[in-house]
């Protein structure tokens, strides 16, 4: 993973953990730089909010002082930060966030009924950088490392290699508990989710609290399942735990590292309370890090997981990172819960495929997925750089929300739209896209798009922006 | 599939349908005489009853009066049969079998204590002879033949190569009808069991009839889904329909084309009735179909789903022809059903692994699973045979039950035996075996042992059985 220099957590920002890296070229000026920024634009940074000192943080981090005080002058001269001798640096006001609306539901695009020319829709990676030669060469391995007896019914934990592989993969990368025993290898999160809550009405439990917004796909997953699912508000924090602890539920499903879809990362202030929450209720927090490996920040953080093993189950899956066509997940559950979920994996599916998990396993082991990861990062950001370009070109008024981590930006309105009008309008040049909408008014008035960047290159996100934009002034005119 | 003569059912034994082949180098005499005596076997041609004129046979199937002739005469030279001047030809009475107990459970195989040199369990083929190369050869051709876009969130019905040749495959070779929109890939028949079985909860359904005795593996994935089990007997002609009608429940799970352990092949006037129950009650058939392609008659009949699509559900996977490590079967159910099973899919895993899928298609495509099956067919036969000649020498006064399809064969002994008691002096020899037992009388007495031979060659099966043999001699003796 290259030399790291690490920062230990500053004391104005306890959850400023900033990762320079020695060994990519990029001068470490520019990296501190592009890391606040990335901070300060997912919220992390509250607008207002004082920065370290220089000297602390140079201390902190092990640099030299002249990287971070040039650091901050580039940040200040793109009004990102503001300097005041005597004062400290601040991040600049107007990058503050509004508030969510209480309420905010995801509207999915509607099934294309004509032709889909740009899909702005965030489920998906680019499907065209999957590592084919590399997916038949671990298979030519796993075949031939394979015994006969690994390829009847197989442990319904999972494999043991890939296991061992996942395991020290979410230690290392995601910061979580996960030792090779304790990981559950299942078709994805969705499976993942509904093991999950079908373990939970066998455990008596009628209620499940869910982000709000939030995943539909996933909503309806648990839904079948017969659990009520109480709908928490999220706001630029993440998600509010006073809500959530005024349920009365015992367990949530929520995305500490990336809210879907606005993007909000679980504030540190709100991860203590999520965790003091569980421990309180002897409840339980589904973690979906579905996407948590394409990070863009350079401060990552671990996973809630890694805090309070006991109290969290952790989701995630290759979907974002390979395929969804693979169907491979994985579930670190607390302890309690493990041998229940082999059960019903067991007699659900008879575990997941097993040539299928053992490539994965070669794939990781031989460098390939890290490789893939790489390349794959660098790809997905030079679109997202050129997706917030051309936002900031066509969409002025309008507040974007570059989140830290997945393959969208979320775009929050300046005036009032009305969010139906919206995606047909986009619909009906060629765009499909997703929206958020706050549904206390009639119509539903829209509080964000989802707009993925994941399949399109730098030219079509263009093309694709700017037709957005005329969808927006359609529905803008109109109203 | 080779040229075919095909003979039309007979008058005097409705369901003698004979398929002899041209192409396979085997004189048509001795194909015809291995079917009667397979047909003998399996109970379908009754103790006593009265075979086709040699005349009447010749002329359904096309072939010259001799070739039957001389067929019936090795028949009764082996005893099969005996022919009586003015009064044609009988099966003899002696291969008649017997009743069996009302009530048989069957009694897994305890977790091996100490060391297994020999594996008689039923569940599984022989793993070494999976197709390795051709696997990795067909995951080559599917990698290059697959779209981007077939490597997402794909058609949670499966994909439309694997469904085309599996409702193809189906149809030429089980009879079914099964067109590829009609076809569901699931994880396996436990998977497929279970999505069925949820769905008959949803719609109301709080009970399922099943075969007693049966597989105790699914019993157990039945029982998670909330659905109350009751119990049918079978004898030799299979599930007892008279008993399930008594029984009040609308959906039954069975195996016509070879009852599990039993062997037994549900019988024409059975079949009939079984249809008509579920006509009346508008009712469910789900017809386990899990290794008909395993079959050592030469009198294939076609699955009962070919017969009544919109009554029966028929369940198949590869875990038997392949490995189960690959997870990988299919549903055809009643249409009316169809809907609600995808929708079950999707939600419950998100539909079956792409690449896995594709490369199946592929294997199945290529004539490699075709080969696959001749070759181990032929394996299996061999073995078949030594298992056969070694229980006549080891085993006498015991029945012995040799299916028409499958990998095991159903001893059934002469004498009162210990169930409990055979099983685990079986283990304490190194043989892992199987045992249904009648549990009205205790301890439970044995009704039958489960002898698998897929996994050893003619020389260990001699063993394996010469230390049965010996254990069943201590449990004589000491009973």
């Amino acid at each position: 993973m290259g030399k790291e220099l690490r920062g230990r957590p500053s004391r104005d920002s306890p959850d400023l953990l900033v990762v320079l890296r020695a060994d990519t070229g990029q001068p470490l000026r520019e990296q501190l730089r592009d890391a606040i920024k990335d901070a300060i634009r997912s919220g992390r940074l509250p607008a207002g909010g004082r920065l370290p000192s220089s000297r602390a943080l140079a201390a902190d981090l092990g640099v030299s002082r002249g990287v971070v005080v040039d650091a901050y002058a580039e940040l200040a001269a793109e009004g990102f930060v503001t300097s005041q001798a005597g004062s400290g640096t601040h991040v600049t006001a107007t990058f503050q966030l509004p508030r969510l609306e209480p309420v905010a539901h995801l509207t999915p695009a509607p099934a294309p009924a004509g032709v889909v020319d740009f899909d702005l829709r965030a489920d998906r990676p680019d499907l065209s950088l999957f590592p084919r030669r590399k997916w038949v060469a671990a298979t030519r391995d796993a075949m031939r490392d394979l015994a006969d007896a690994d390829l009847g019914y197989g442990d319904p934990l999972g494999s043991g290699q890939l296991r061992s592989q996942l395991g020290s993969y979410l230690s290392r990368v995601r910061g979580a508990v996960a030792a090779p025993e304790s990981v559950l290898v299942v078709a994805g999160v969705t499976q993942g989710l509904e093991l999950l809550a079908r373990d939970l009405v066998a455990h008596g439990q009628e209620t499940l609290a869910v982000e709000d917004p939030g995943s539909s796909r996933l909503q309806r997953v648990l839904a079948r399942t017969g659990l009520r699912l109480v709908p928490v508000p999220v706001d630029r924090d993440g998600l509010d735990v006073a809500v959530l602890a005024a349920t009365g539920a015992r367990a949530v499903l929520c995305t500490p590292a990336h809210q879907f879809p606005t993007g909000a990362m679980l504030s540190a202030l709100r991860r203590t309370a999520l965790l003091r929450w569980a421990a309180e209720r002897d409840g339980l927090v589904i973690e979906n890090d579905h996407d948590a490996v394409l990070r863009w920040d350079r401060m990552p953080m671990g996973c809630l997981q890694g805090l309070d093993p006991h109290r969290v189950a952790l989701l995630g899956s290759v979907s974002r990172s390979l395929a969804p066509g693979l169907r491979l997940g994985w579930i670190v559950p607390p302890a309690a819960l493990l041998s229940s979920l082999v059960v019903a994996k067991r007699d659900g599916d008879g575990g997941s495929p097993v040539i299928e998990q053992h490539t994965l396993a070669r794939l990781i082991e031989m460098g390939a997925f890290d490789r893939h990861l790489r390349r794959t990062r660098k790809i997905y950001r030079t679109r997202r750089d050129a997706l917030l370009t051309a936002l900031g070109q066509q969409f002025p008024g309008w507040v974007v929300i570059a989140a830290t981590a997945g393959l969208h930006v979320w775009l929050q309105p300046g005036g009032e739209v009305d969010a139906a009008a919206l995606v047909a309008a986009a619909a009906a040049r060629g765009v499909a896209v997703e929206a958020t909408a706050a549904t206390s008014v009639h119509p539903p008035r829209l509080s964000g798009l989802v707009v993925g960047y994941a399949t399109l290159d730098a030219e079509h996100i263009i093309e694709a922006v700017s037709r957005l934009a005329d969808a927006v002034r359609e529905v803008e005119v109109s109203t």
